[in-house]
């Protein structure tokens, strides 16, 4: 039996500080790469990553739309990178953002989550639009496989606001709350369990690095063991700083997900580039 | 250059009526059907149904999540499924519920509707969480290349109106809104451009036929030239004859979802359950 995914993302965590390296080879870091547009310069781009990344960090979080992009074949190079990133000891988030209902959603699961699936991975992002309810049986389904989930909640992306500070209204129960705050409140009520500890709880929320937490209603009492995967480090502005200027007391629970301010120093760079950003993460936790 | 999306359904539509067979080879119906848990069990699932419905009816409408299941197989069997449904004059929309922003998205639209994909299909479900107009780029992919899309807007499950009924409120624009009706106007700019020429836009919504759309605030003028895919005929409830009762002067834009209904038939009494549930939706629409 694994350790649950809160308990192996804690240690990874604090073995390694924040940074999660993004995989994501879309059809301008191939060529800047050197690589083709196919099934074979993804696999190749992949692979490089999980070797640069190896002992460096604690995460990596492919993208699997770039491997969609070359159908079966992308898939079963995606396969082929999950594989040597499990090898290597490194935790795989799969950014796969699915969101459907009952019987698919859990095809989905065994998809990314199921123990000898292809694609099996420790975690994987998914969407609540279906309503964060409807998720109910996958999280109860990665709890009891050990492994994670990281729920779409406050992305960083400019139209995101529209959606996701939304009012889910209703006079007579005295509920009026953004739509991110619903989601958060819905999907993380495994991570206050005793078995795990007063840790990291299994089911963690997308919230982007960048995103006005007072705006969205997300009090940091709602986020209490919860793993949050933060993208907008980086190319999308916020800085190492940001990890504890704007997360404060969160900090700790934050996974500093970077993508092209890495992928982009180019294959020879990787390893060093990975070094240096996963370094400064340690240090601003550290200060 | 092949017609547009829209030109495509109306004629299949006035062909052959308005029902969506599914393709949802879910455990319990592999099962069911003697066939197995594996990727060669989903193949075969597939190909009969295309078998079945060939002539029969309008469109297929394959759940990725089922061949997602057991990975790069699991695609390579959708894969065949789709060419064989190409081959047999069916129009296919990818039950995928994608959902990203700019580049990423880019991935799956290049990998659900480009011109010579393995995974190519006519049109792919998408899903806006990230915001309704995070999908924009994708929407003019999909125009450009004549394909179409349908974003969910509205759907038929129990625990949807916790997030599609909340309320956007702009105080300053005068807008109080559904999120539901927010995605609903944000995505179908293209459906009245004169190219189409009155008649079906390429962007669709997802829109339950059991839902309540008085309590989503989906009134008929904001769905003018937009294809409707209506999940919740059949095992989930609504009859053909709701097809006109619920949708009123929209029905004949309206593609009929039925999937557990017909697929529980059997392979042998498939073809037949077809012939018989295509026929009374079509009886309805000529009432």
């Amino acid at each position: 039996m694994t350790a649950p995914f809160g308990s192996r993302l804690r240690a990874a965590l604090d073995a390694h500080g924040p940074l999660c390296v993004g995989i994501d080879p879309h059809a301008a870091l191939l060529d800047a790469w050197g690589l083709g547009q196919d099934a074979a310069g993804v696999r190749e781009f992949g692979l490089r990553v999980v070797d640069a990344a190896a002992g460096r960090v604690a995460l990596l979080k492919p993208q699997v739309s770039f491997f969609e992009r070359f159908g079966s074949r992308g898939f079963a190079a995606l396969e082929e990178v999950l594989a040597a990133a499990r090898a290597a000891g490194l935790l795989v988030i799969a950014d796969a953002k699915r969101g459907d209902i009952g019987s698919t959603m859990a095809g989905y699961a065994d998809a990314w989550l199921a123990a000898g699936s292809p694609l099996e991975s420790d975690a994987v992002t998914v969407s609540p639009y279906l309503g964060p309810e409807s998720l109910r049986d996958t999280i109860t389904a990665a709890v009891r496989a050990g492994k994670g989930l990281f729920v779409l909640a406050a992305t960083s992306n400019p139209e995101a606001p529209s959606l996701q500070t939304a009012r889910t209204v209703d006079v007579a129960a005295g509920d009026d709350q953004t739509v991110a705050l619903r989601v958060a409140r819905d999907v993380t009520w495994p991570n206050g369990s005793a078995a795990f500890d007063g840790g990291l709880g299994p089911i963690g929320l997308v919230i982007g690095a960048t995103v006005d937490r007072v705006e969205l209603g997300l009090p940091d009492d709602a986020l209490q063991g919860t793993p949050i995967l933060a993208p907008g480090f980086g190319a999308q502005g916020a800085t190492p700083e940001d990890l504890t200027a704007r997360f404060g007391a969160l900090a700790p629970n934050v996974l500093a997900s970077e993508s092209r301010s890495i992928l982009g120093a180019g294959p020879d760079r990787l390893a060093d580039t990975i070094d240096e950003r996963a370094a400064r993460y340690r240090e601003v936790l550290s200060a």
